[in-house]
């Protein structure tokens, strides 16, 4: 089972590393973590991807409400949240099947954001179902290198709003 | 001076904490940080934005190359190298002004990827001085809530490629 967990945090310089080094010592999963300024400087929203079973899950909740410049914590459910990601993909290509290759980025509304004679980037944004299905349609080339920046997410709609 | 550190390290359970850990001990500032596998799940990318005299920026390099989780470690240098955050705004607004906020959407290229009676969440994606232009343009509504995912980045061209 996966979770998107949101926490606001004090922005402070070991809150990262408090949170991070609570889940690793108790052997809790980060499968992606975002952090970054809310509209508030005051403020982190750090975004992160976990996951196992109810149990742990709930434990999770409970163990990271408690630190001390944890401020808010809720899980973005699917339902009513928006999730994104951004992916950077490096791929190997070259004259002979750039063509194809850019006919495969315009159906997904990706961007091409450099391309060199022998290789091009690609920027993906969207939920993880889209950019699997992306990355998956790739497999006939090489890729090079890929850059993900972890899920960002918001719920849906404007209640419930108490942190910038 | 700000710098973007890019580290592929071991995909194990505390490697996050260990590095964040590092920064906070030694008063290192992380601005950003993303992290997720790369195209070999054995690996993780880490981007880091942190900020400091030049002769911070070389111990960061130089103290966390020396972590055992770290296989590789290099500076983005903005000439040779792509960034790229992702960016979800939730924004106030009702029947009256919205058309006027779409308007500004379309000009920076943003998605709307929610839509309520009182708001809407924006997605913007591109380097930090087009988002904050965008955000900028923003202040004549209310901004809800902000949620960034942090900068991931690549090199460009296909030299130097050594962990996917």
């Amino acid at each position: 089972m996966v979770k998107v967990i949101q926490l606001i945090v004090d922005n402070t310089a070991g809150v990262l590393s408090r949170i991070s080094g609570l889940f690793s010592r108790r052997g809790y999963n980060i499968e992606s973590i975002t952090a970054g300024i809310t509209a508030d400087p005051h403020y982190s929203r750090i975004t992160i991807v976990t996951s196992g079973d109810e149990a742990i899950l709930e434990q999770i909740e409970k163990q990271v409400g408690k630190l001390i410049d944890v401020r808010d914590i809720r899980v973005l459910e699917p339902d009513d949240s928006v999730y994104r990601e951004l992916v950077l993909i490096k791929v190997k290509v070259g004259d002979d099947k750039r063509q194809a290759l850019i006919s495969v980025c315009d159906v997904f509304r990706t961007k091409i954001v450099d391309i060199t004679k022998d290789s091009m980037i690609i920027e993906v944004t969207g939920a993880q179902s889209k950019i699997n299905a992306f990355i998956e349609m790739l497999q006939d080339y090489e890729i090079l290198e890929i850059a993900r920046t972890g899920i960002a997410g918001l719920r849906r709609g404007s209640d419930g709003v108490v942190y910038l």
